[in-house]
Order: C-alpha cells, then sequence, then structure tokens
C-alpha cells in the first residue's frame, strides 16, 4: 500500500477549473493521485466534458426532487460510484449543494473542499463579493475539511490575495481563482503523503518525509 | 496647512508597544507627524512612561465609574485633553475600552484602532487565540477606523502572518505584533499624506503624490 496512489473522486456542477489544477497538477508530478471519477449534478456541466476528454469516467447523477442539497437517493448513488471507482478522498470542486451526513460518514474527514474567502470570513456564496463589500484589503482562499456546517470545517491550507484599489468582482475573483488553482493540489498533495491529522479542529501537518 | 504635519493622540491602557512603533517610525521619517499627547486609563501604565521618556505630554485621565467603556465625565477630560493638544487623528494603541459616540462624533473617521486578527475573523478580546483555537493557517492584523461596533469599522490597511505547526498563542501574538508595528505606522502615513477616502465602508487609498 506504501506505493498506491490516492484515489480522488471530483463533484462539481460547473466549469470545474478547479478539476482541471487537480488533472494538471497530476499530470505535472506535483499530485501523486489519480481521478477516480468525476460526478456532477448539472447534466451539460463542463466539468464532465473536461474529465471525459482526459479519459476519467464522468456521471450526471441526477439529483432530483432536492434543488440545494445532495440527498435520498441521489445520495446513496453518488456514494456508491465514489465507492465503486474505489475514491479515498472527495473533492468538492464548485458544487453548489450541500452535502449531508451520509457521505461525510462514509468518509470521514476525507471530504475536501476550496472557498473563494480566508475562513472564517465569508463564507456562503459569492465570498469575493461579499469581501470587496466589506471592504478587506486581504481575501484569499481556504481549503477544509467538509463538515455538518457552511464553510465551517477544519483548515487545512489557505492563500491569501491582495485586493487592489481599482478591483471589480470579476477581477478580484479570478485573483482568488489562480491562488486556488495552486491551493488545491498543494492540499491534495499533502493528503496524498498521509501528513494531515486532525488536533481538535486544528489540522496538523508532518513534516515532509524526503 | 500644506505642510502642517499630523497631529496624534494614542489612547492606550498597556505597555504601548504600537505607541513606541509610530514615536519610532516619526523619529525614522517614516511617518510624517508628532504625537501630540498620549492617555491612559489605567495609572501606573508603561505608555505613560514612554511617552514621558520621549518629551511627549502623557495623562492619566480616571476612567471611574466606568470599567469597560470610556463615559461620561472621563470621555469629555479625554476630548478636552486631546483638543488642546490639537490632535487631528485619535489612535487607540492596545487601548482596553470600548470608546462612545461623543468621541467618535469629537473625531469623526478619525479615530483608528489596530486589532491583532484579519477581520472581520475574531473580533473582541485576544483575537490570536480565536485564531489559533478555530485552525486559521493565516493570521493577521488590521488597521481600522472605529465606529460603533466592536472592531467592525472601515479597513485601512491588512497584513497577513502565517500560522506554524510549532505556534502558541505566545509566539503568534509576538509574529502578529511585529506586523503591527509596521503596519500602524505605515497606516498613519496614509492618513497624514491625505490618501484616505471613504466609498460606503471600503476606504479608498489615493495613489501617493511623488
Amino acid at each position: 500500500m506504501g506505493t498506491a496512489i490516492l484515489s480522488i473522486g471530483v463533484l462539481g456542477s460547473g466549469k470545474g477549473s478547479n478539476c482541471q489544477s487537480l488533472i494538471d497538477a497530476i499530470a505535472e508530478g506535483r499530485l501523486r493521485a489519480r481521478i477516480a471519477c468525476v460526478i456532477s449534478d448539472v447534466p451539460d456541466a463542463l466539468i464532465l466534458e473536461r474529465a471525459r476528454r482526459h479519459g476519467i469516467p464522468a456521471y450526471y447523477l441526477d439529483p432530483a426532487p432536492f434543488k440545494t442539497k445532495l440527498e435520498g437517493e441521489a445520495e446513496t448513488r453518488v456514494i456508491e460510484t465514489l465507492r465503486a471507482h474505489g475514491v479515498q478522498v472527495v473533492a468538492l470542486a464548485g458544487y453548489m449543494r450541500i452535502v449531508k451526513t451520509r457521505l461525510l460518514e462514509a468518509f470521514p474527514q476525507r471530504v475536501l473542499n476550496i472557498h473563494p474567502a480566508l475562513l472564517p470570513a465569508f463564507p456562503g456564496m459569492d465570498a469575493w463579493k461579499q469581501a470587496l463589500a466589506y471592504g478587506v484589503k486581504v481575501a484569499g482562499c481556504t481549503v477544509h475539511i467538509v463538515d455538518a456546517g457552511t464553510d465551517t470545517g477544519p483548515i487545512l491550507l489557505q492563500k491569501t490575495v491582495p485586493v487592489r484599489e481599482d478591483d471589480t468582482p470579476d477581477r478580484l475573483h479570478a485573483r482568488i481563482q489562480e491562488q486556488e488553482h495552486r491551493a488545491y493540489p498543494e492540499a491534495m498533495q499533502l493528503v496524498a503523503e498521509g501528513r494531515i491529522r486532525l488536533d481538535g479542529r486544528r489540522v496538523r501537518i508532518a513534516p515532509a518525509v524526503l
């Protein structure tokens, strides 16, 4: 098992740029892992197309009847699909649904998310807009373990982004996304190296083994 | 008036290291201002001793009967003392009282504070302890305009401090204070240069005039 590589399952609803950052990091050797499958709740999401283009099994799983959460039959199908592909870590990547207890218990402390703010500041939707409206001078992104709350789980990694005088929501968002695309592969590589340990709600990162 | 230098009044309750950072920045020419007076609510606070050592008028003003706020007679005396010294900007520097409307109205948008966290995360007491307990990977400090809330006012400047694996509250606090001692003089110099403008709750900083 020592040389086995980490199997990641990705859940996404949109264009999948964070999924692409994982694919690229794997291709470039920065992330010792494989994307085992990609699952979307949106039938024509670009993330599915990206996955197929890279030969990654890609599934649209109908989330009905729920509009904002993953629960019931749909949740069962997602868990079964992830398990069928041997997924060890679930990466939420622009997944626009609240994940519930059953998925979290199926992958304990192994569902990760990336959020476009320096949590605990600005949880929830459109975090970069919240940050700009509040008037912070430093924004950023956070990779965290998903728990039952909204963007409240233990933090694995954060990267900062200075807010500029001429920033618009779109400009700031674009620069935050650049950092997301560095942060998610880096955080995943820490998981892949087995360096993550929970201490209360602090994530302890063991030194790299050379 | 174009060559007049900014007159700062400092309110502090403790050792006054942020006050010292302003004194040092003035001495080194990084901050074009003068400390017009220092006022404390604690009779033997080191901040008063520091001020006297530098020839700055230093006052203990009895805050009685209030324990946690500046109000009533004491507030009147503070405002009068600041005005008597021609103070234009009030710098809270480890001031352990809630300042109320009357002081804020006497110096509109000209009461500043420095807080040991990246606001709006971790307002209130012992912010560095809160940050460490929450498990953030990036901490920092914030210079903001004081408003009626607790650490809620418009943000002038923020500096980040990475949280280390081996951080204790004291170690993290010490590194945050290093950044505070850079941030407060820099923010004050922006005020001294007249580069600060409020746009809703965003602080706009005009380009430097060469």
